[in-house]
């Protein structure tokens, strides 16, 4: 036991604009762990300390408190302040970062290892800080966010906001909040004619969640699964990185096809489709190979994926009847969301599943964050039930395709030989197709340097080549935006001939 | 091809409030479907259809053009309408619902698999619509909801409502909204010692959500994870649905050891510890034992993961720097919680990684849901970076103190001798303790009898058996709720003497 007064502490120069009880903690921290400050070493008195430091001595006490209750130091009655004998000697410096090439790679110890999934997302890109809010043409899947009522929406947040600490003491169920839930049941009803109950509806925080929650309990490790090719790549992704086995199946005018499917990979426990509006191609899926794919599944006890993601836009006519609205054996699992009808920051989806697997996937949705926000469930639920989200999802529709109007008739005047594209009953992107040969990545990448965001239509190919296409979003950009961009097209295109 | 008239379309009575057109619908498709009408068959004319039911000619065409859009109905020019060729006759009757009992287990198909991780949460209660929001003493983790400052919050949403359109165009990046991780970061570092960037700070959506992006991209089936016993459950869950094989290690006064849990189980890939707070003992880890932990996870190249779940709520002095403080080789992962300091039903959380996983964790986090919601993190970090964070944590800090002191105080009037229980420096709950072979899981039955809700100490047991004693949870009541819970609480104590 060393009984020695220590001779000074040094304030770090670092945290000079740190609080001097800051400064004095961390300094003398910092010289036990790294063993300047051995165990049983007496400090000076809070009164000389302070003096030597010129601060008040209620500075350097709060420092010696906070040391005390952090175990670095320890008082002895009448006998002043020392440094915790506690404090095993040997772990200190091992606790400083290793200088470099200090230990050979036999001592080094092993770096922690990450999952196999971590391996394998390493290195995607994900967004990054600096262009997150750069939404350009021809940006997919974005929506007329300055249409969107949000006067209304401050409205209902505000009231939601007043009832909030009456209405949201604790946590919420993991199925999502009632009221939205019940919204949504009688909306899809209605408008995509899902037979549901409120019972079976999940919120999820989006639809990636949705297809995420579908992946981890319907899917084990190696299980099969079909997709569509050209596909969503997101939803690709969910169910490969889950571990499943992934085929993807050629789509023609028609949809997906059963028997294709049956011809590529002999069987699987899941197919993920998109039968309103195949996405990218846009293709609906055709009533004879929708009694096909249910009759497939009911004969193989397997399930059927329907993800329904912007089918609320249908320009001819009412939107078609989903695929779930003609099952009878409990074999879909619909997939919606509220990305591309309210706007895409807002992060809700849905799942409507089947009554008996709605306490699975509440559980598994428990498990994975408990629940989804309840103010934004909250305000959500009133827009539907007063009729705001009808009346936005109308005017959006007559919106979108009047833009879409636009998109066809600006690249006919100005990109005509250069690119084909043509009206689409339904969607929020058109495809524009590019002659023989040429690369779409190639166009996308020099599009960039001008400031379009243009989508290759080879990047959404699993395994079949698609002809060179570019997924030209045009919900999100008015006339004027449009105008300009077809111009901007027509340069990058120019430029390849 | 047949081509006799229908004789007549009966309305279904069930849909009777549904309009006409649609009630028109789905009577024509259910016929198609359930091969009352068989393909080629031609249906009567519009006109002749409407004086037949007595509606609008209007009605039937808008009913028939659905029909025609879904690929049930056929036109052919000049000769009327027909029941769709394509339709497959033999995949009709297959879509009806069995009869019960119609077909041999040989026959009938095999019904849809789930996996592993849903037949093991199978069953799991997790919250129902009817008592979700019933919250009264002693839930656990609830905070004191009436004296959040939600007239702040309102100010603040609606002035990033307003803003919205412009701020928020699209979708976010996984990590989260820049300016919430500028002021997380910039809060831990000052109130808990966490050292970090907003390049390390990933928010999600809640402190699970947290736990379960660090079970996908730290662990592989088959990993061996070390958790505290007693523990919390939901970390517990997720580590071992996950496919990690869990070993709970007993804590002590001083918390974690790392030298009892090699005694255990040899290794390790990750630990879960709560050393601010352990979870529900309430204990602090000791700086040695935080010492030999950051050394062997060193030595193993393990990773730690610090849960600092309610770490703000010290009442002695100041909160306790975090390990991730002293840690300086990358081996700790730190999460933290805004649902004990904002309120729960927000689901805002975060982790704060080592800088080089944070591009994989952001990566896990895309694929999980995309990103949390936009404006509650934009709400969350003005609240935070105009101070207002900080000053409800004050208040809160000293009210929790005040009902802590109150639920002492009441017990030790009211129950002495039933139940022993004592202030703590830290937390949101106390533990009282019951005398030596009481039940308290019958004790906390009886407690939900008479509208308590009690956690009883043994619910949060892995493997080693703990005294009997209940979790109390008391920042979410005021004194005269306290008041009254204690004094139910003494006659359900008192009925087992």
């Amino acid at each position: 036991m060393k009984n020695e007064s220590v001779p000074f502490i040094m304030l770090a120069e670092k945290s000079s604009d740190a609080p001097f009880y800051r400064q004095i903690y961390e300094s003398v921290r910092d010289a036990i762990l790294s063993g300047r400050l051995t165990s049983g070493t007496r400090l000076p008195s809070s009164r000389a300390l302070a003096a030597q430091l010129g601060v008040s001595r209620i500075t350097v006490v709060n420092a010696f408190d906070q040391l005390l209750a952090e175990g670095y130091l320890e008082g002895r009655t009448g006998a002043g302040t020392f440094v915790a004998s506690e404090i095993p000697d040997d772990l200190l410096t091992v606790n400083e970062p290793e200088p470099t090439g200090a230990q050979t790679p036999e001592t080094r110890p092993p770096p922690p290892a990450i999952s196999k999934f971590a391996m394998e997302i390493r290195g995607e890109r994900s967004g990054t800080d600096a262009d997150w809010d750069r939404v350009v043409p021809f940006r997919n899947g974005v929506t007329a966010i300055r249409e969107f009522p949000f006067d209304i929406w401050e409205k209902i947040a505000v009231r939601v906001i007043r009832q909030a600490a009456r209405r949201f003491r604790g946590y919420g169920v993991p199925a999502g909040y009632l009221p939205l839930r019940e919204a949504i049941a009688a909306h899809l009803s209605g408008s995509r004619g899902v037979r549901c109950g409120a019972d079976q509806v999940i919120i999820t925080s989006g639809a990636q969640q949705a297809l995420d929650l579908i992946g981890r309990v319907l899917l084990d490790r190696g299980d099969r699964v079909w997709v569509e090719d050209p596909c969503y790549q997101e939803a690709l992704a969910v169910f490969r990185l889950g571990g499943a086995e992934v085929t993807a199946v050629p789509v023609d005018v028609d949809g997906f096809d059963v028997g294709a499917a049956e011809s590529v990979c002999a069987d699987a426990k899941l197919v993920y489709v998109t039968p309103s509006h195949q996405y990218p191609t846009g293709a609906t899926m055709s009533l004879a190979r929708r009694l096909e794919l249910l009759d497939w599944a009911r004969r193989r006890g397997s399930w059927i994926v329907e993800d329904d993601y912007n089918s609320e836009f249908r320009y001819t006519g009412r939107p078609l009847a989903s695929l779930q609205n003609l099952d009878r054996h409990d074999r879909v699992i619909y997939v919606g969301t509220f990305s591309k009808t309210v706007f895409p920051a807002l992060r809700l989806g849905c799942l409507i599943v089947p009554v008996n697997l709605a306490d699975i996937f509440a559980a598994a949705k428990n498990l994975c964050d408990t629940h989804t926000a309840l103010i934004e469930q909250a305000v959500l639920a009133e827009f539907i039930a007063e009729g705001h989200f009808a009346r936005h999802l109308r005017r959006m529709r007559s919106l979108y395709e009047m833009r879409q109007a636009f998109l066809v008739d600006e690249s006919g005047r100005r990109l005509a030989g250069m690119m084909k594209i043509s009206k689409a009953s339904s969607g929020m992107h058109l495809i524009g197709w590019l002659r023989d040969g040429l690369d779409d990545r190639a166009v996308a990448l020099k599009g960039r340097e001008i400031g379009l965001d243009l989508t290759p239509l080879s990047s959404y190919s699993v395994t079949k080549r698609q002809p060179p296409g570019l997924v030209l979003g045009y919900t999100g950009f008015n006339e004027r935006e449009i105008a300009e961009a077809v111009e901007k097209l027509r340069s990058v295109l120019g430029s390849f001939d």
